[in-house]
C-alpha cells in the first residue's frame, strides 16, 4: 500500500512538471466595442495590437452575446448562464440593482475553490461579491472606474502587480476594460466616448501609455444599422479614437505577460460584453447588438493561429471553455429548486481544428438594462434564419440614459422632429414598436429588415424555431417561458408537469 | 462637571423609571387580509378576538397600503420607504430575487442601534438579512412557512420563548402571520387558502389552539369588486374559516403579552400587507388592492379606545409612528446618491385625539410582484379623488400563479370562455387593459367604475393631481418619474437640474 501510494505521487508530479506546466488564462474585454478593427474588415479603425493578437489566435466570425447589456452579459460570461438563469436580469449598481442568486457558481468561484490564483482589473459590475470572489480585485468597487477602467497605465500597473508577486498558482486574470464604453452621460467634459480623457490636452489629464489615434469624420465608415449622417459619422471618429486606448490596453497587457514570461503558457480570450451604443445595437438584440468581435489565443495550437471560424459561438462557452483548459468539472447543483446545466461549450476544440458539424446556432436572452427598462427579448440565431420574441412588444423599445444623450440618438429624435430625412433603415416609430415575433432570412436579408414572422410561406419555419427556442428556455430554467401570455405553474399540482396555462389576455 | 454630569445621570433614570417604563411594540401583520371582520362592517365574518382588541384601539377607517405585494408591502412596512425607494421592486424569494438597497436604514436596524430588543416571528419575506436585522428570528427561513406563519400553537410557543427570557430591554416585535394568504397554488391539499391545515381532519394535521370555524356560502357577502357567483362564494368562505385562525392567533399573541405581564406597555399594530387575493385586490391599487384595516393599541391613551378614525393613514406611518413610540429620530443618509426623507408621519398624535386638519391623502407605487409581472403603477388618493397612472398600460395586467390558480380566476376565466354571464363590473378584457391614466371619483364613485382621466371637465382636477403625484415622486427619488414617456436624465449636464427628457415614443 505504501509503495503503491508513493509511485502514484511520483506520477503524478512528474506529469505536472513535464507535460503540464502551470497554464493561465487572460480574458481582455472591451466595453461596448465591436466589428472595428481590420481584423473585421473595417479597413478605417486602426487597431495594431488587436491585429498582432489575432495573428496568433482563431479569430471568430460567428461569436454572439448572450445578452446586449453589461451587467448581464458579464454575468452570463462569468456564469456561463443566460441572466434569466443567473437572476442577473438588468444593471448592478445604483437603483438598477441586479445581483445574481446567491447559490451560482460562477468561473472565479469554481477556480478558487480549485486552487487557482484569480484577478480582475477593470469593470466588474456584477454581484454579488460572494458570487463573484476574485482574490485579486481592482475594480470600480475600489478606484475610480475612469482610472481602473479607462487610465491603460494605470491598469498595467495593476496586472505588473499581480504578475510578480511570486506566486506560482496557475490564474485566470479577468480585464475589464471600459472603453469604447459612452462617456456623453457621466462626463461630457471627456468628449461622447472619453476619447479626450487622458489625451494631455488641457484639463484632460495625460496617460502615458496612449498614443490617441483622431480620424477624420469623411473618412468614418458608418454602419448599416446606423443612420448615415453628419453627426453619426462625428460620434463615430469619437469612438474610433476612444478605440485607440483599448487597443493600446491590450497591447500593454499582452506585453506585460510576455515580460513576467507567461505568455506562452497563457490562454488569451479577446471579447466585448454587448454591442456598440448605437441604434439597434447595444439593448437590442439584432446582430448589430448580439454579435462580438472574439479572438482567442492559445499557446498548444500554434497551426490554426491567424485562422478564422465559422463556428456559431457565444460568450456562454467561455465558462466550459476555461474549466476545460484547467482540468476541471462544472458541479451539479440547483439554483431555485431546478438542476442547473450549462448550455454552453468548450471552444478549445474548434482552436485545434475548425469542426465539421455543429456550432449552427446561438440562444440570447435580453430582460431589463435600468430598471425602468423593462423588454423582455427571446432570440434564436441560426445560419440562416433568426427568431426573435419581443415579450412586452406593445410597448415601446426603451432607450437608455447613457444612449438618449449621445449626439446618434438626439440626431434620430431631432429630424424626426423636423421631419427631415433619416438616412437610416428605419423610422424612430418602426424602432420604437415591434412585433411579438420577428423572422429574419439573414441569409438574404442580413439587416434583418424584412419581417416574415407574419408571412404564410414560413409557418413551418416559425414553428420548428419556436421549438427549439421553447426547449432552450425549458433547459435555461427560463421564469418568461410563458410570457406574455400564459403563466407559469410549476408547484402544487403542477408539480411534476410544469406548465404554460392559458391567461387569454389577447398576447 | 463632574457634579454637574452626575445631577443629569441622576435625572434621566429617574425619568426612565418613574415616567417612563419600558414600552414596547407589538405589529400583528395579517398576510392579504382585508375587511372580513365586524370592525369593518362584515358581519358574517366572525373575529372576536380582533373585536376584542378594537375596543382598546382606535380603528383606522381610512389606511392604505404604499404597494399591495407583499414583500414590497413589508419593505414598506419596515422601512418607511416606499418599494421604489428602497429598491424591493418585487418578491423577494425564488428567482424574482428583489432586495432592498444595502444602505437601507429599516426600522430593525435602527431599534438594534438604540439599544432596543428586536424580534420577528412568521412571514419575514425581505431582504437582505444585513438590512433587515432582528435579533431573535423564527421565520421561513429556519422553519416551514406553514408551521411559523399558519401554525399558531407553535407561533405562540414562539412568542412565550421571546417574552420569557429575562431581558428586560423595551422591545419590537413583529408577527407575520401567513393567514389567510392563499394555498391552493402550492398545497391544494389543504384547500384553497390552507383552510384544513390544522383542522383535526385526517391528513390535515392540529392545531391545538385553533377551533375552526364554518361558514355555509348562502351567507357570504361577495364584496362588489368579486364576480358574484357560487364558486367565487365557496372561495370567501375558505378565506373565511382562514380567517378564523387568524383571529384565534391574534388573541393567543395577546394574551401572550398579558400573561407576561407586558399588555399595558405594549403599543400594538394590526394591519395586513396587501389586499385580498381576488379580482381587482392583492397586486392592484383600486382601493379594494390598496385600502387595509388598521387597528392600533396604546396603553398611554385610552380614552380613544374604540373610536374611529378617519385620518387618511398608511404603512409608511409606521417607522415613524414606532421611532417616535421609542423616542427616536431617523438618521441623516442618502441611497444612491439621494438624500432619504421619510414621507410618513407618526400616528401617536392620532391615537390621543381626530386630527382636525391634513391627514388627506395618501400614495402608492407597485412596480412587480413576481419578476414577469412588471406593470408599474403611481397612484394618489385622495378623500374626494383618486389618480392611478398606469405605466406599462399598453400590455395586459399580470396574474400572478398563485391568483390565476385560484376558484374565484379560474371561474372568471372559464365564464368569459363560455359566454357566460360574470355577474361582475368588470369583463376579462376590461381588466386586463387598463388606461394610462385612471382618474375616480370616489365619493360618487366609490366602486372606481368611471374613468375621468379622459373627461374634459376633469382636466383641471387630473392636471393638479398629476402635479402633486409628480412631486411625490420627485421626493422619494423615484427612478420612474419620467416612465413611459420620457428618459430620467440626471448626472453629468443634469446633475443639478435632474430632468424628464422626452422620447417622442406616443405614450
Ligand atoms: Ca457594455
Ligand atoms: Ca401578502
Ligand atoms: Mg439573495
Ligand atoms: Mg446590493
Amino acid at each position: 500500500m505504501f509503495l503503491h501510494n508513493v509511485g502514484i505521487i511520483f506520477f503524478v508530479l512528474n506529469y505536472v512538471t513535464v507535460h503540464c506546466k502551470p497554464k493561465n488564462v487572460l480574458v481582455l474585454l472591451g466595453d461596448d466595442v465591436g466589428f472595428e478593427s481590420q481584423i473585421y474588415d473595417n479597413k478605417i479603425c486602426k487597431t495594431p495590437n488587436l491585429n498582432k493578437l489575432a495573428s496568433r489566435s482563431v479569430v471568430f466570425n460567428q461569436a454572439y452575446t448572450s445578452v446586449s447589456s453589461c451587467s448581464p452579459s458579464r454575468s452570463a460570461i462569468l456564469t456561463g448562464l443566460p441572466q434569466h438563469q443567473n437572476g442577473m436580469y438588468g444593471l448592478h449598481h445604483s437603483v438598477h440593482h441586479f445581483n445574481s442568486f446567491d447559490d451560482v457558481r460562477s468561473l472565479p468561484y469554481l477556480l478558487q475553490k480549485a486552487g487557482i490564483r484569480t484577478g480582475i482589473i477593470g469593470k466588474k459590475h456584477v454581484g454579488p461579491e460572494y458570487v463573484y470572489p476574485f482574490e485579486f480585485s481592482q475594480t470600480e468597487e475600489n478606484h475610480s472606474i475612469l482610472q481602473i477602467g479607462r487610465n491603460i497605465t494605470y491598469m498595467r500597473h495593476y496586472l505588473h502587480k499581480f504578475l510578480h508577486n511570486n506566486d506560482s498558482r496557475p490564474f485566470l486574470m479577468y480585464i475589464g476594460f471600459h472603453d469604447p464604453h459612452r462617456c456623453g452621460h457621466v462626463h461630457p467634459e471627456f468628449g461622447s466616448f472619453c476619447e479626450k480623457f487622458g489625451n494631455g490636452e488641457p484639463g484632460m489629464g495625460v496617460i502615458p501609455d496612449w498614443k490617441p489615434v483622431s480620424y477624420n469624420t469623411d473618412d468614418i465608415l458608418v454602419p448599416y444599422f446606423i443612420q448615415n449622417t453628419e453627426i453619426a459619422k462625428q460620434d463615430i471618429a469619437a469612438q474610433y479614437t476612444t478605440i485607440s486606448r483599448l487597443d493600446q490596453g491590450i497591447g500593454l497587457m499582452i506585453k506585460e505577460l510576455e515580460l513576467a514570461g507567461v505568455l506562452d503558457d497563457t490562454l488569451i480570450i479577446y471579447s466585448s460584453d454587448n454591442g456598440i451604443p448605437f441604434p439597434n445595437g447595444r439593448t437590442n438584440l439584432y446582430d448589430a447588438g448580439m454579435a462580438e468581435p472574439m479572438l482567442i489565443s492559445s499557446p498548444s495550437d500554434t497551426h490554426r493561429w491567424g485562422q478564422k471560424s465559422e463556428a456559431m459561438v457565444n460568450l456562454v462557452d467561455i465558462v466550459p471553455t476555461v474549466l476545460e483548459w484547467f482540468g476541471l468539472d462544472y458541479p451539479t447543483y440547483k439554483l431555485n429548486k431546478q438542476i442547473v446545466k450549462l448550455t454552453g461549450k468548450s471552444l478549445l476544440p474548434i482552436l485545434h481544428e475548425e469542426p465539421t458539424s455543429g456550432w449552427n446556432s446561438v440562444y440570447a436572452s435580453h430582460d431589463l438594462h435600468e430598471v425602468t427598462m423593462y423588454y423582455p427579448m427571446r432570440v434564436l440565431r441560426k445560419r440562416q434564419y433568426k427568431l426573435i420574441h419581443n415579450i412586452n412588444y406593445k410597448m415601446p423599445f426603451p432607450i437608455d440614459q447613457d444612449f438618449y444623450l449621445s449626439p446618434t440618438f438626439q440626431d434620430l429624435l431631432n429630424r424626426t422632429r423636423h421631419k427631415k430625412n433619416l438616412n437610416w433603415t428605419k423610422s424612430l416609430k418602426s424602432y420604437y414598436y415591434r412585433p411579438q415575433w420577428e423572422l429574419y432570412n439573414i441569409i438574404n436579408d442580413p439587416q434583418e429588415l424584412k419581417n416574415l414572422a407574419y408571412n404564410k410561406q414560413f409557418i413551418d419555419v416559425l414553428r420548428s424555431l419556436k421549438v427549439e427556442l421553447n426547449q432552450w428556455q425549458n433547459i435555461t430554467n427560463d421564469p418568461w417561458i410563458c410570457a406574455p401570455g400564459g403563466v407559469l405553474e410549476a408547484s402544487g399540482t403542477y408539480k411534476y408537469t410544469p406548465s404554460c396555462l392559458p391567461l387569454d389576455n389577447d398576447t
